[in-house]
């Protein structure tokens, strides 16, 4: 009974929100500023360099920033003790009952922009101390992925020559009638083409067979190529940002190759956090309020101070478990390793069944012993960055986000072997690792996330997509975008939005979602 | 009668605010916050970059912000026959009443620290545009004069051995019995010493004697060594960090020469900042209220956002006409260019005899018809750098930090020849370049600054300094400077404070200040 009224109060408070635009701004406000509200805003006093507060740790952003500060904490079970939490007991894997695997595909792209933790190259000596301290990130959701990390892989990822109908855009090919970016290598010769050279060179690349390697794309992005799911958005970006600049250009036909780009990028920028908001934080929410992104919120906000991706953050963006062993593509199946830099998938099922296979297709459940067997290693891997980072633990960082301390072992989850597990290894809940509480947690109703990843998520996302300066007050108007920009970031809730203007078939008449066609609100 | 009751007001106005201190805590954040509510805050849209809105505008800040967007003003008379406004009609200098040379000499160390345009090398066929559009600032007050512009270089600045009693310490030497940095130059071979060859070279090397370059200190900034007036305010903080270091390693033998290096630049930096508010600003302010470095008016301030310099402050910070011809130093009078790069006479004199020797003499008076000749060429280069800039009118930038825009000719100024002047270039008050019209106003009652460049230094001043990453609400705390550093900022409101605690007759008896002693508040 309760469970109805909460549903009818829900409803009928989503209505009024949604027909009282005034009320509705008023709700969305305070929702974000609640969710900020839970824990100290930037700066942050520390990151990766020192221990404590410096002039470097204040502003060298090669280092990764921190919420909590170092901690001597002693007496640690080693971190491949640890590996059984994520392991499978049985080979049958779990589903997550909201989200489709388009979540997953979307949060790596978008995370692959900001969390770049630098790393080391074993083979050359090079050590994780200091190395995977430090990161290459621009600390903003600037789709560094598909317009290149620095101002030289800018330049060589656009066409730049000014030719008519081409002025402003990024360089690309058709194949089989659809666009895609250049390949990186040359067909004939196998060698880097010269004038993408400044790349960052993609990751995974030794894992290539030759005909792998034929089709990586030249992007922005290192992790683009990765998988299938990934390059498939920075495709449909590329697809939007191509259209509006022709758009431009036809518009404005006094403006020149930099101004068409520079525009169309902005207008890019925005609608790809209005997706963020609106499609991607609004499915991991577990409020039935719709979010808007509204970037008036964050003008005067305390809160809106300068980015900066902490170690934190870093870590509780691993989600392994959310990607299935199989993954479904345009009819067929493929064990997930088959995906690994397979762009050939992409190429013959075109964009809009790539988009389609994804959306119908579960992700795994988030959490405890539900990891695939391929990627168990990371998750030891991330352990032992949580000890390197000298994270505190699971326990004070529940505090700092104001959720309760665990008592007993039993508050960190329902699970009879989570809880014998963590007893097992942990002499009390307060010695509980970070990065082991994040994930031992069980995940929350109505949201495909535990609580405590939950809330870091979405204090990180706002706080630091809505200091975008492309949003703030004297930017965030028509001007910025040319009208043609505007009306399109205005015209853009979903992924599926895009893909409308961007494929042969307008998107189809697939389902296209990040959710479950299943899924309802409990 | 009106000037009495004033005055009275203001004596009792400050008198209450200082006894009450609850109420001056509201005052003084009040008078901020209204100071900065003129203008637009940041993020600034335009850069010098594009003269329309981009990621580069907004992110890149090799390249200058702006206050207004380019302009294209149209049939401007050629900077050549503007040049006629700096010049002086008599050889006789007129002197300012409020201001000492310690001010002019404050004014360019402080500056100097991150108003870094980039000069072209002419001669190597640099060009102006992109040149000069671009700075090599770190757009922080970092004291980057003292500790190095970059990791390198700061690294080359410190001693770095750990060695007893030397723990944290920037290099140094000792010279009649006075602490100061280290020379540049091996005064036996002529070279540059090499384990301080990544220090930006000092600018004006080439104008150098021999003797002279010997004496060039390996310092921060490339123009600390400009005039000995500048030296002597670098010397001053040098030997402030390395007291600092000597206590902090005597009261934590724990910690390593890392740890002691960082805690005391983040006294030095603070206490510098707290020097900039209470002693220089309120030096600039007309207002009788004693401003006060009070870190929470910013914390939750929609002004605070990411510091970056502008185009227009670049410009508004040209202060040659309050450079004397003559100066006095030591008991000697020395024609100015006689102190170009020559630390000699600071060698000589000693700490103390410099900073009163600069107390002692009074600044030129800043505006029209009143620079030295040999200084009158930079005019004309600062007329061509607001040309290149495209930067809109005075008239449009009165408007903007909410002044009245000038009627007639006779409101930019009561000098007669002042408005015969601006009436024989301009045809309206409106086509006043933007710095004519700064040197054109007359300087404001109780302040050495015309009103336009007062308010526009007001604004850049507390909208910067204030949003220094160590005055932010979770790091400006005891632990950050340690005991002793807090202590050390706590206690320090002028240089004559610091020059105390550093010199070996503890700042002697001498009158240290920015405000000549006859100076009354009318």
């Amino acid at each position: 009974m309760f469970q109805k009224l909460r549903s009818t109060l829900i409803q009928s408070g989503s209505k009024l929100a949604n027909n009282w635009p005034w009320l509705g701004d008023k709700v969305n406000a305070a929702a974000i500023n609640k969710t900020l509200e839970v824990c100290r805003y930037r700066p942050h006093p520390w990151s990766t360099v020192h221990d404590y507060v410096s002039w470097t740790s204040l502003t060298d952003q090669t280092w990764s920033a921190r919420h909590l500060p170092a901690a001597n904490r002693q007496n640690l079970p080693p971190p491949s003790a640890l590996k059984g939490l994520f392991e499978r007991s049985t080979t049958e894997q779990e589903f997550c009952k909201k989200s489709t695997c388009l979540f997953p595909a979307f949060a790596q792209y978008l995370t692959d922009g900001f969390i770049r933790t630098r790393m080391p190259n074993e083979s050359a000596g090079e050590k994780d101390d200091p190395l995977r301290k430090q990161n290459t990130s621009n600390h903003q959701i600037d789709l560094c992925t598909l317009y290149g990390r620095t101002q030289v892989q800018t330049e060589q990822l656009r066409i730049k020559t000014g030719a008519t109908g081409k002025k402003g855009q990024l360089k690309s090919q058709i194949l089989n009638g659809e666009e895609y970016s250049p390949f990186l290598f040359d067909s004939n010769t196998g060698a880097l083409k010269p004038e993408i050279d400044k790349l960052d060179p993609p990751l995974g690349l030794d894992r290539c067979t030759p005909e792998m390697r034929n089709k990586l794309f030249a992007v922005g992005g290192d992790r683009v190529n990765s998988v299938p799911q990934v390059a498939m958005i920075n495709t449909l970006l590329l697809r939007e940002h191509n259209r509006l600049a022709r758009d431009m250009e036809k518009t404005h036909p006094a403006w020149d190759d930099e101004r068409v780009f520079q525009t169309a990028r902005n207008a890019v920028i925005v609608m790809f956090i209005k997706i963020v908001i609106e499609e991607y934080i609004n499915h991991i929410s577990s409020a039935p309020f719709h979010l808007k992104m509204d970037p008036s919120v964050a003008w005067h906000a305390p809160w809106n101070k300068p980015n900066w991706i902490t170690a934190e953050f870093s870590l509780l963006y691993r989600w392994h478990s959310l990607i299935p062993d199989t993954i479904n593509w345009n009819g067929k199946s493929y064990p997930v390793a088959a995906t690994f830099m397979n762009n050939q998938l992409l190429l013959d099922s075109g964009l809009t069944k790539a988009f389609a296979s994804l959306s119908e297709m579960r992700a795994g459940r988030l959490g405890a012993f539900n990891t695939s067997a391929a990627l168990v290693g990371f998750e030891v891997k991330a352990i032992e960055q949580d000890r390197l980072y000298k994270l505190d633990s699971y326990s004070k960082y529940r505090e700092y986000v104001s959720l309760k301390k665990p008592q007993t072992f039993s508050d960190v989850s329902k699970n009879r072997k989570v809880v014998d597990f963590l007893a097992k290894n942990y002499k009390t809940p307060d010695d509980i690792d970070f990065y082991i509480g994040l994930f031992a947690e069980d995940t929350e109703p109505n949201s495909p996330l535990p609580e405590l990843i939950q809330r870091m998520v979405a204090v990180d996302a706002f706080s630091q997509a809505l200091t975008n300066p492309l949003l703030s007050e004297h930017v965030y108007k028509p001007d910025t975008f040319s009208q043609i920009g505007w009306n399109a970031i205005q015209g853009t809730q979903t992924l599926r939005d895009i893909l409308a203007r961007n494929s042969p078939d307008q998107g189809g008449s697939a389902r296209i979602s990040m959710t479950q066609a299943s899924w309802r609100y409990s």
